[in-house]
């Protein structure tokens, strides 16, 4: 699918500057874009990117500050407004499910497909994969070597799956992220048009839940292990070699880097970063960026050792109490013996 | 299905005041049993709900206190001792699994059943649904128009779903409650014959679960966005336009009024009012009710700003520490001197 | 299957002291082992169990100090290092998926299998046993009678289930646990070839998610009941008669004795034991064994009375900060009036 760029600058009453005759297959955020992709700029903050990104046609309020290199629809007013008319446009047009294997569907010839399971239109399953019963794969996933997907499983549309990844039984993949705009006390869906990339080696949990990009992709990044009930939400870019334990909860637009271990029912707060061989402790609430090659513990989460610090003072409160009693009993009969 | 008073009566050994001629559909608590359901008063607090309620047949202890219109079956002690009873005498009686889809189910001429599916007994699919396969709608649950059912979503007996509601993979509606009494140290199943309502323009995330009532419904309002892996227990009465966001859990028989976002995380305790407008921040644990149009933040939950200030003081504390230390020096070495 | 431990032996370049005609069926932890299963002693505290196992033949470094009437496999250097090798050796070699009921499978005359379940190799299920659709059940797995199995469910393979066990929609049984090693930066997949056991009258809540063992087994006790979306990992073993509330997470290799209640969103670190009739208040962080008849509450988790009051002193914080800051005054003034 691909669109001409004079069309959607007519969607958006935007003006074309640079190369009218391009074409765009998708929209996607401009750290992320290939150069078949339309990207945005929606704040000054994100200016640099236009000389670094891959894509070709950029969405901007002004192209002044900009390469002439690339191409622009300039739009009127704010960026961010056009978004749901972009949504609309760039939103796949799921394909009818038919038959529970679908006709263009492409399974290696090695890989048994169970009675129960459905493999949505254009899918792609490489040889070498096994696939337990009632799993459903939807339109134009893309499935890598040797992977194993457990039963009850869900892969939505589009997913890319690299080679040798499992999926534990009941897990989500591909989920429409949490997305909404409120207008009038009423919460409007935002369509979210991205998907979900896992690369090779990545485990996933059991009933654990990856929620696809709003615009771009949720990643996976290489040889990451998810445990159980683990939520990823849309726009996350976890980096390779992770370890993510049991009911954590990553909230939207997160990067964590290379070689981080994040424990047990641990929660992160949307657009943060945590730095590469991060160490976070059980049950810690991130609410800031985390610098590298460090542990955090705590709820807003610090440096460990300061969080036991605080810990152990909390714990001698009632001594503490106690002492300045004291201090106030001396100081007091001492004023009055002197008075 | 009807029940006669009079056989009811003759079960629990109690006596009718008022007509006795009436039936009565199922067993509703109080404040949201219709004219055709019995209900119960076990406390006195729930007195005055005998004057407002739509029930015609109310269980009592004693119908002394109470307004001569409705009519009363009055039994020997506590009320609550005699719910095993009911419960075993209303809890339905499931019918058996035969085929794929059961031909007692209505379903919309354009609706596509993928062949996975299972469409239970009584079951109503409206026009414009949009079924995934993997998906099991048990018996006598009736589905508005236009709702999207993605795969391997469970939808469980006499759910009541409105028009709009869009189901992420995996979600179960209508599990049972987690309910027991313990007797001699077992812990027995308490029959949860209450179901759930969805109202219009819901969203249920991936792999979130949703438990019918024990007795009467748990409710979700119109508009509300409900993220992944998100626990809402039986009895549960939650609001408009909430936005719930993942991992959050509710226990049974929360209140939860319009407009009110909870972050993620969050735990809330049994039978507690959230009220309109609040906002909770992410891992709050909630242990008492919560006035409306504040932000609360914490566990236990305090406005978010004593919270805050909390925070900054435990932060503090080793200075503190330090404080009181050279007090005491100063007072003990001033002494010294003195002597 | 049995394997001679003759062939073990040499596998791993071990010497056989004792009767070396002898032959195990799987490979097991020293507490758990039946007296057809090979077992090892890595650390020196697990000695005293060398006179208590069951197993015949243990694998050793050294079994000089160790009781005459059993059979050891002394290897050469640390135990831990043969794991490996072991678990490819005892790792079952899954059946392929033929049919969706398989030809060898049992299942009692009365027990209906919905078209769309999958039910594998010599899985056994009894009488009285109401399966919903949707529900796949791995290789080898036995079922006791009067199980209710609710859709989406799955269970994984080799896994023994008593009588009366209720599995609501969607919870996922015997997932491999969450177990690597790291070798230059990347986490290898420890096969996990224990399975779970659950005894009679469990009800497991919808989405919960119990791992196998990694070796040996993960345990339900009876009559234990587990709400939704919880998270037990490998090799926990839960006692009898316990409540573990929605979205508890226990880590592996934990302990809980009988009767305990555990409420919600409570995560418990690995290796922990956890006392009879303890019962844990929400969101509390379990990191040290808990005594038995206690109530515990916090993160970490203290006895509720000490987490109670430690709240309250941080709350009244700031009238501390307040009456220290007083007391510099009233003895700087002091002094300087005596100056």
């Amino acid at each position: 699918m691909r669109f001409s760029i004079k069309e959607i600058a007519s969607k958006m009453g935007a003006t074309i500057v640079g190369d009218d005759s391009l074409f765009v297959t998708r929209l996607a955020p401009i750290a992320q874009a290939s150069k078949d992709e339309l990207t945005f700029i929606s704040e000054e903050k994100y200016f640099p990117f236009a000389s670094t990104t891959h894509a070709k046609v950029i969405i901007v309020e002004s192209c002044d500050p900009l390469p002439r290199d690339k191409t622009y629809l300039v739009v009127k007013g704010n960026v961010r407004q056009y978004l749901p008319i972009l949504l609309m446009l760039f939103k796949p047009s799921f394909k009818q499910i038919d038959k529970m294997i679908e006709d263009s569907a492409e399974i290696a010839k090695d890989v048994h497909i169970p009675k129960s399971c459905y493999i949505g239109h254009d899918v792609k399953i490489s040889k070498g994969c096994k696939i337990y019963p009632n799993v459903s794969i939807l339109e134009g996933t893309v499935i890598g070597e040797n992977c194993t997907i457990y039963p009850n499983v869900t892969i939505r549309e589009f997913s890319k799956i690299g080679k040798n990844v499992i999926f534990q039984p009941g897990c989500v993949i591909g989920s429409d992220g949490f997305g909404y705009y409120t207008l009038g006390g009423k919460h409007i869906k935002i369509e979210q048009i991205g998907t979900v990339v896992i690369h090779d080696n990545v485990e996933i949990g059991s009933n654990t839940t990856i929620d696809r990009g709003a615009i771009g992709d949720t990643v996976i990044g290489m040889g990451t292990k998810i445990d159980n009930l683990v939520h990823i939400a849309h726009n996350d870019l976890i980096g390779e070699n992770c370890l993510i334990i049991a009911q954590t909860g990553i909230s939207g637009s997160v990067t964590v880097k290379n070689n981080v271990t994040i424990a047990g029912q641990v929660g992160v707060a949307g657009h943060l970063t945590i730095g590469e061989n991060v160490i976070v402790a059980a049950k810690a609430g991130i609410s800031k960026d985390l610098a590298p090659n460090q542990k955090y513990q705590g709820n807003p989460a610090q440096p460990m050792l300061d969080e036991q610090k605080s810990k152990v003072y909390v714990r001698k409160l009632p001594k503490l109490f106690e002492r300045v009693k004291e201090l106030e009993k001396m100081i007091l009969e001492k004023n009055k013996g002197e008075n």
